[in-house]
C-alpha cells in the first residue's frame, strides 16, 4: 500500500469515528453520567485498542498527532466560536471577576504547581529536568478544559457560575499557553528583578497586543461587510469572509508571535457585535450554527484522538520497566491541581464577594466548590503543550521526557473520566436547583447556540432606562463595572455603530 | 526561519489573499467581463509575480500543490454541494439528455482528442509519448471546468440551458476522472476486443457502484437523522452529523477505488431530498448556506492556486529553449477541445429534439452554441489530473513530461480567462432576453443557494395532478421520462418517505 491510499484509509476510519462519537454522543446525552468528551475519549480508547491488536502491539493510533495540527487547524474554531457566542453582557459585567480568576488565577495556580513539582519530583528520582521544565509543566497544567465542564452546567439556572466558569477557561486558555510561550522563549538561567520585571512586561504587553488585533480585525470585518454587502447581499460571500478573516486573525497573531486565541476570542466578540448585525438573516442563522458545528467537531475530534493516542506504544515504552513513577507523577500533579486551584478560588471569590452589593451577587460556598471542581479537568491544551515540550526532535527518546508525556496522558484521561463522571451527580448534589441533564436543548447549553437571541433581550433598551441617569464621580467608585457599561454604550451608540453597524443599525433583521 | 513558521506564515498569506479575493470578486462581480474565477486567477497571477521577483526568481508560489490536497479537501465540498443544491425536479427530467452530453459526449470528445493529439504531436516533435499519454491527455482535456460557466447563466431565464450545462458539468466531471483512473489502471499494451469490453464493463461498473454508495450513505444518514434527532433536535450535532457523512462516503469511495465524485454528488442529491427535510429550520438554513460557502472557498482556493502555480519557474525552465513547441500544443489542444466538443452537442441536441414534443423545449441552434461554449473552458480537474499523471516521483524532468504540464496550464489560464472574458457578451448577444449581469442575488445564481425553496415549489402538488392518471405502456414509450417520474413518485411515497422522511413527512417545518 502506497503512502497516499494509506492516508485515504486513515481519514476514511477517523470520519467514521467521529460520526460514531457523534451519534452516540447524542444517544448517551441524557444519561446521568457520560457527556460528548467522554464518550470520544472512550471510543478513541476503544479504537487504540482494536489497532494495538490487530497490528500485533506495534501502534495504536492512525493519524500521528502534531501539536501544530493542534493549534493551527483545531483550536481556532473552538476558541472563536467562544468569542462568537459568548454572552458580551454577562462576560463584561462579571469582567474583573472573569479576569482575576482567568489571569491572576492561572498565575497562582501556575506557582503553586511549578514550585510543588520541584520540591516533589527530585524525590521520585525521575532524571534530570531543567528550571524552565518545571515552569513548563506549571503552565501546562494549569490550562484547565472549560470545553468539558460547560456540558454539564446550565447557564439559565445557574447564570452567574456558568458566566465564571465560561469566561474564566476562555482567560485561562489564553493565560496558559501566552505563560508557556514566555516561558520558552525566556531565558531563565539568570533571574533577577530585572528579567522577571521584563518577563511580566513581555506578557502584558502579548496581552494587550493581542486583544488589540482581534479586535481591529473584527472591526475591519464589520466595514467590508457594511460597505460592501448592503444592499447587495450575498449570504455565502459574507459568510466566507467571516470565517477567513477570523482565520486571519489567530494566523496573523501567530506570525506576529502573539497570543491566536486571546485574538479570536476577541475578534468573535467584536464580530457578534458588530459584522453579525450587518449580515442577512441567513448568514446569521448560518454563521451562529455553523461556527458551533466546526468548534464541535474540533472538539470530538480532539478527544476521539486523545483516547486513541494515550495507548501509543511508543511512549509507554520507556516508562515500562518503573510504571510506578509514572503513577507517582500523575498522583503529584493532580494533587498539585487541586491545591493551585483552591488557592486561588478561595482568596478571589472573597475578594469578588467585597465588591458585589446584592447578596444573591455573591459566590457562596457551595458556588465556590462548584468553580473549583468545574476547573479541575485538563484536556486538549494540555496534551498540545506536553507534546510541544517534550516531543519532537527525539525528545522522546529521553526517558524522563516519555514519562511526562504519559503523566500527562493519565491526568488528562483521570480528570476526565473520573472526575467528569462525577460531575453531573456533584452539581445535584450541591445546586438542587439545577438540572444539568434535562436541559431543553442538549447540545446548544453551553452559552453557545441561540446565544444571539438571549444576549439582545438582554443587551436592550431595558438597561438604558435604567442607566440613564449621568453617573458621577462617586457612582464610578461605588459601581465600576455599571459605569463604565455606561460610558461604553454611550461611545459605542455615538462613534462606532455608525460606523462598523451593530445591532438595530443598518437594517433591522433580526 | 523553522519549517513550522514558515508554514504559518504561508497560511497567513493565503488566507490574506482568499480574503481578498471574495472582497474583489464582490465588487467586480457586476462589471461586463469579468466573474470570480477571473479574479482569483489574475490575483494568484499577480502574487506569483511578487513572489517570482522577491525571491530572485527561484519560486513562483507559497503553498506546493500535492494533487492529493486537491481531490481529498477541495473536490468534495464543491461536487457534494452541487448535489446537493441541484434542481433534482429538473436534473432528472432531463435525465436522458444530460447523462447522453455528461457520458457520451465526453467519451466522444476524450476520442477525438486523444487521436486528434497522436496526429498532431508527433509533427511537433516534442519527446515519444505512449499510447497511455494520449488517452490520458485525452481524459485530461475533457474535462469541463462547468463551475466557471455557471456564474454567467441565469436559470431563472434559461432554465434549459442551465439545467443541461449543470448537469453536463457534473457528469462529465465524474465521467473523466473515472476515465482517466480507467486508463491508468488499464493495460493498453495489446488491446483487443475482449479488453475494450471489460474496459467498459469496468467503466460501467465503477459509475453502478459508486452511484449506489453515494445513494446508500445519503440513505443511513436520513434514517439516522430521522430517528435520533426528531423530538430531540440539535442543530449542530445534525449538520455535524451530515458534513461528515457526506465526506464519509466521498472517502469511501476512495477507499474502494470507486469515483468519489459520482458517489458524494449522488449523497448530496438524496440527502437533499430525505435527510434535510428531517432537521430543523435552523439545520436547514445553515446547511444550504454552509455547503455553498465551503463550495466557494474552495473554488476560489483553487483558482487562486492555479494562477500563482502558473508561474512556477521549475516548470517552464524545461521548455524555455523552445516555447515555440508548448505554444504550439497549447494550440493544438485548444483546436482539438473545440472540435471535439462541437463533435458530440451537435447529433447528442439533434437526437435529443427528437423526443421533445413542445418546440419550446427543444435545443435550438443559438442554444446548442451556447451550451457548446459554456463548455469549452478547462479547469481544476483538468490541472489536477495533468499533474497527477505527468509530475511526481520525478516526471517533470523529463521535458515532455513539462511541456505537457505547462501546455495544460496555458490551456486552462486562455480558456479561462479569453473565453471567459467573451462569455458574458456572447450570452448577451445570442440570448438577448437573459441579463447575466444584473440577476437578483449575485453569488446565488448558479442553481445554488435558494435552490430548495424553487425546488420544492415545483415537486408539489401541480405534479401530481398532471400525472394522476395511471400511465400505460403505451405513454412510456411516448414519454418516457413523465411515466418513470411518475412511478418514482409512487414509489417514494409508499416505501422511500415513511422510512426515511423527506418533506412534509416527519415535521412540516419549510
Amino acid at each position: 500500500m502506497d503512502a497516499e491510499s494509506e492516508f485515504v484509509h486513515q481519514i476514511a476510519l477517523f470520519a467514521a469515528l467521529l460520526c460514531a462519537c457523534i451519534v452516540l454522543g447524542h444517544l448517551l446525552e441524557n444519561s446521568r453520567w457520560i457527556n460528548q468528551s467522554i464518550t470520544a475519549l472512550l471510543i478513541g480508547l476503544g479504537t487504540g485498542c482494536v489497532i494495538l491488536l490487530t497490528s500485533g502491539g506495534k501502534s495504536s493510533r492512525i493519524l500521528e498527532f502534531k501539536q501544530e495540527f493542534f493549534f493551527i487547524y483545531l483550536l481556532p474554531p473552538i476558541i472563536f466560536n467562544a468569542g462568537f457566542q459568548v454572552k458580551k453582557k454577562r462576560f463584561f459585567q462579571n469582567f474583573m471577576t472573569i479576569s482575576s480568576f482567568g489571569i491572576i488565577g492561572t498565575l497562582i495556580s501556575f506557582a503553586i504547581i511549578s514550585y510543588g513539582a520541584t520540591l516533589l519530583f527530585p524525590i521520585l528520582d525521575i532524571g534530570y529536568l531543567e528550571i524552565k521544565d518545571y515552569l513548563a509543566l506549571g503552565a501546562i497544567f494549569s490550562a484547565t478544559d472549560s470545553v468539558c465542564t460547560l456540558q454539564v452546567l446550565n447557564q439559565n439556572e445557574t447564570p452567574l457560575l456558568y458566566s465564571l466558569v465560561f469566561g474564566e477557561g476562555v482567560v485561562n486558555d489564553a493565560t496558559s499557553v501566552v505563560l508557556f510561550n514566555a516561558i520558552t522563549k525566556f531565558d531563565v538561567s539568570d533571574t533577577n528583578l530585572t528579567t522577571a520585571l521584563e518577563f511580566f512586561g513581555n506578557f502584558f504587553s502579548l496581552f494587550v497586543l493581542s486583544t488589540l488585533l482581534g479586535v481591529f480585525v473584527g472591526l475591519v470585518c464589520a466595514f467590508i461587510v457594511r460597505k460592501l454587502y448592503s444592499g447587495r447581499h450575498s449570504t455565502d460571500g459574507e459568510v466566507a469572509l467571516m470565517i477567513l478573516m477570523a482565520y486571519l486573525s489567530y494566523i496573523t497573531a501567530e506570525v506576529f508571535e502573539l497570543s491566536g486565541i486571546l485574538t479570536v476570542f476577541f475578534c468573535g466578540i467584536v464580530m457578534s457585535h458588530y459584522a453579525w448585525h450587518n449580515v442577512t438573516h441567513s448568514s446569521q442563522v448560518t454563521t451562529n450554527h455553523a461556527f458551533a458545528t466546526m468548534s464541535y467537531i474540533a472538539e470530538v475530534f480532539i478527544f476521539l484522538y486523545v483516547g486513541m493516542d494515550s495507548l501509543d506504544v511508543e511512549k509507554w515504552h520507556f516508562v515500562d520497566n518503573n510504571p510506578g513513577k509514572s503513577v507517582w507523577a500523575s498522583v503529584i500533579l493532580l494533587v498539585l491541581i487541586m491545591i493551585g486551584r483552591a488557592a486561588f478560588i478561595l482568596p478571589l471569590s472573597l475578594l469578588s464577594n467585597l465588591t458585589r452589593r446584592s447578596s444573591n451577587e455573591r459566590i457562596g460556598m457551595k458556588q465556590q466548590f462548584t468553580v473549583w471542581w468545574a476547573g479541575l479537568m485538563r484536556g486538549a491544551v494540555s496534551i498540545a503543550l506536553a507534546y510541544k515540550k517534550f516531543t519532537g526532535s527525539g525528545k522522546t527518546s529521553q526517558p524522563v521526557n516519555a514519562l511526562l508525556i504519559t503523566s500527562t496522558i493519565s491526568v488528562v484521561l483521570f480528570s476526565t473520566v473520573v472526575f467528569g463522571l462525577a460531575t453531573k451527580p456533584i452539581i445535584r448534589l450541591l445546586l438542587p436547583g439545577s438540572n444539568p441533564a434535562e436541559s431543553s436543548s442538549p447540545r446548544s447549553v453551553p452559552l453557545l447556540g441561540n446565544g444571539h437571541d438571549h444576549d439582545h433581550d438582554h443587551d436592550g433598551d431595558h438597561d438604558h432606562d435604567l442607566e440613564s441617569n449621568t453617573p458621577s464621580f462617586k457612582k464610578l467608585l461605588k459601581s465600576p463595572t455599571h459605569t463604565i457599561h455606561h460610558y461604553w454604550r454611550n461611545f459605542d451608540d455615538a462613534v462606532m455603530r455608525p460606523v462598523f453597524g451593530g445591532r438595530g443599525f443598518v437594517d433591522p433583521l433580526t
